[in-house]
């Protein structure tokens, strides 16, 4: 048996002063530091890490691809994800390299030195395991889950693992109020200072429908405090947020936006709402792509945003069809009392509607479309879609009776009168002063320059449309940007159309992006043609 | 309202000849095609493309960070997760970038022109989705899941899904036979034109362990077929290929294997075993950052590979004890149940053993370290582990009796026989020759160079062994490469030791590597020193 050197026995990287003797274990010395480098990747709510295969470090510590380091300069930590690189153009041996969410997590300087070692997994990890075997996990489980998260400490694996583990009735409806509450609590928290703070949401999936944009100037007009959180489309067309943006400048600095909610009352735009529950943003980063959306996670995404962005009344909107994320009244029902008793544990008070969803709201579908649909509403155009007009009042008076001085059952009729007199279209016009003018003339809006119409394929009347095709119709064809391409729908269910009659027109700003949507208007156009007696209206309770 | 385009109702990307019309669509000219780049990154089992941010492409398609691909080229197809790339040293606008797992996978040479698309999602995703809402799946759903996974066209994200959707307890045992059987059959199967072909398989979890090497030569030796499939290390300090290594060479062609495993009755190395069940070593590549060890995954990753290496005898050793996979006896019968309805269904003869996994098995833990405990083994080597020569005799016993000639009991005896007859050593040299001989000088095992003691911190005797953490100190030491890092083990589970002895030996190549283990050694050790009563051997049938 080979002798053991003669540092046997002797604790090596302590007391380092061993000098002379030839095997002496000192740990900083061996190995020279890694400089950073950032690496012009985006890995999208990720952090990753790139260590050349050759890297003296990597060799050491028998990194594995997919295994995770933890990274340390001058007392800033992060763990990230391991890429193996091959290419020194990349990054070279004595580099580590980090992907753009990584470096900014860092907040380290190109060029530093940094030190790497093999990461303990979060320490959140062992819960996740729990719950993949199935157990319910504790409060505390989540808020530790919900701030690895938010730190970015989870891989997408991880993060995976996390939301299938909690998918369909896997979480009972108080750890759904404990996910929902987690995730309210981390980031940043507003207080408005006043009650009540309205908000308005709908769950999603019906291309169109930008009600918030009549219902914030309608709900404002009246004096309530409404700071509408809006988003950028993700998967969709169009966002409230990419719609806006054709009026008026939505980017701004939280502490404007702010100011623009306490003078007018209300605003259609939010630049900061990734700080309101970070945890939400890095959750969707994985939802989107694998289609996931199961009750528990919609009702802590939506209401961990509402509560952090300081709201104390939520009206809520569900649309229920065949081509709708809920097709069933009971299914309907089930989300609804979800939805009423997390509210209900984070003290927010919820009004639930559930809305026809067995089609589009309004004409246009993308930004400039939706942009033209509710200012003809606001300005009582003669082409305005009644549809949008209607459901945008309903919401509105919902929202109406969330004051204490308006009497139940009063509501629609005086959004009415603010729609009517002009002084929603007034207060839309401050809030779009306000966040920063944008060119538009309604009656020439800029709709991207190519274009071709579906036809209706054989004579009849028109019996379904399907939601998710038309979504990516418009998608496909570029929305939401170029702002000005989409869908522009010619006919609704119930019109009698003849052969070769448009039903509806799409634009684009490309070529190529008129041949995708065109293919995929070939394969299917989203519309059923048939008998009057073959539409079944979904029987809504609003 | 603008007017629509002179092409209004012409379909697009159709008939291409319509020339001269200044908005005729064709698909092909607007963009052009994307000039096919390798980027050097290794993205372990996911196909990944980069695509800069402010290529054409991108921005037409308005394609989303971590949405799909299609990639095609020359009649080639691949799907690929996306990653946004801001710097245009990774890939400039005119260019798509594939990482090395993609480039290959597509097959094409850099600079020729790829045309992409936004996939759909693969064909097998709904079963996907059925299955993380907890409903059973069928034979055909597997089968397709599994095609989809094995031609890498599900992502990391889909990928960890389908694993979490399947763990603990959410597969039942008919599904775990769908699983296995799809698994065999995607890939390269061999068949050996004989009756039986025998293997052994231990779960895992015990270093050291090395019984492979001792019982194929011995089972070899009496005659029986045994093309043991043997893998790497891929998360412990050493695989039997990694060991193997040390003597001889493993990564030999599929076609020289098979011809040593005709010739001499058995082999140990197996450079293609990625060609058999590979969507098991893709399975692996999430499985493994994950810790996700759950019954069904591994009993189809063990039968899958097994089947489909050709063998029709399996003999499978489930260690058991406080630090081993398997912890109770109650546990171990449940895993026994379902490899032997799994394997029943497959078609193979399996006989299960549980055996002592209380703590490691010989006294090396590392490459070097346990060819020289195998080597000691075969020439009765005075400091030879008995236990390692006790567990390879019973093993290689059991193996022995799937001979129909061989009498019930009597295999322990032949084992033996061959062993000490010197006729397993032979073997041995002869397969060590066949493959190639690696230089190896059992007086002088090229052990790392520097190396550490760990000293008992108290009289009194051992009472256990973590696995665990001695596999992560050899770990750290750098096992399996450098091949003469790792732990060699100088006491056991009941010897008595006085305060300073020397429990066990860290070898490590560089400072560093020593730095790390000694840390992780000085957080814990490993060892629980206490009464000998305090002692609980395990109970087991073996």
């Amino acid at each position: 048996m080979t002798q053991t050197a003669s540092n046997t026995g002797t604790p090596p990287g302590e007391g380092g002063e061993s000098d002379g003797a030839e095997d002496s274990v000192v740990m900083e010395d061996t190995l020279a530091p890694l400089l950073l480098r950032r690496v012009g990747i985006d890995t999208y709510h990720e952090n990753v890490a790139y260590l050349h295969r050759d890297c003296a470090h990597y060799r050491a510590e028998g990194f594995q691809a997919l295994s995770k380091l933890e990274v340390r300069a001058n007392g800033h930590r992060i763990l990230a994800s391991l890429n193996v690189v091959d290419d020194p153009a990349i990054v070279a041996c004595h580099q580590l390299g980090l992907s753009e969410d990584a470096f900014k997590a860092l907040g380290e300087a190109e060029g530093q030195p940094v030190s790497i070692s093999q990461a303990e997994p979060p320490a959140s990890i062992p819960a996740l395991h729990r719950k993949i075997a199935g157990e319910r996990l504790s409060r505390e489980d989540f808020n530790n889950i919900i701030r690895d998260i938010a730190e970015l400490r989870y891989s997408k694996i991880e993060l995976t693992a996390f939301l299938v583990a909690c998918s369909q009735g896997e979480l009972d409806r108080e750890e759904v109020f404990y996910l929902s509450d987690a995730m309210s609590r981390i980031g940043r928290q507003l207080d408005w200072h006043e009650h009540p703070v309205v908000d308005k949401h709908c769950i999603g999936g019906i291309p169109g429908n930008r009600t918030s944009m009549l219902v914030v100037p309608i709900v404002a007009a009246h004096g309530l405090l409404c700071p509408k959180t809006s988003s950028r489309a993700i998967t969709s067309p169009s966002g409230t947020a990419d719609t806006m943006e054709v009026l008026a400048k939505v980017d701004l600095p939280f502490d404007e936006l702010e100011e623009i909610v306490r003078t007018h009352r209300g605003c259609l735009a939010w630049g900061g709402t990734s700080e309101l529950s970070p945890a939400d943003d890095v959750l969707i980063a994985v939802e989107r792509p694998l289609y996931l959306d199961s009750p528990g996670q919609m009702v802590a995404s939506i209401l961990s945003k509402k509560v952090a962005a300081g709201s104390t009344h939520l009206l809520l909107d569900i649309p229920m069809g065949p081509h709708a994320k809920v097709r069933t009244m009971a299914e309907a029902r089930r989300l609804r009392k979800l939805f009423e008793f997390v509210a209900g544990r984070m003290g927010l008070v919820l009004d639930v509607v559930v809305t026809d969803g067995s089609q589009p709201i309004g004409r246009g579908i993308g930004p400039v479309l939706e942009a033209r649909d509710v200012m003809r509403v606001l300005t009582h155009h003669p082409d305005a879609p009644n549809d949008l007009r209607q459901k945008a009042l309903r919401l509105a008076g919902r929202m109406l009776e969330f004051d204490p001085d308006v009497r139940g059952g009063d509501g629609f009729g005086i959004a009415r009168d603010i729609l009517d007199s002009g002084r929603a279209l007034e207060k839309m016009q401050a809030i779009i002063r306000a966040q920063g003018e944008m060119p538009f003339d309604l009656d020439d809006p800029p709709l991207a320059p190519h274009s071709f119409d579906v036809m209706a394929p054989k004579a009849g009347v028109v019996t379904a449309i399907d939601n998710l095709k038309l979504a990516r119709i418009a998608r496909l064809a570029g929305a939401p940007r170029p702002a000005g391409a989409g869908v522009d729908l010619l006919t609704r269910i119930g019109d009698t159309v003849e052969v070769g009659q448009p039903l509806y027109r799409v634009y684009a700003a490309y070529h190529a992006e008129l041949a995708f949507a065109h293919q995929s208007c070939e394969r299917d156009n989203g519309f059923s043609i048939g008998r009057a007696d073959e539409i079944t209206r979904p029987n809504v309770e609003f």
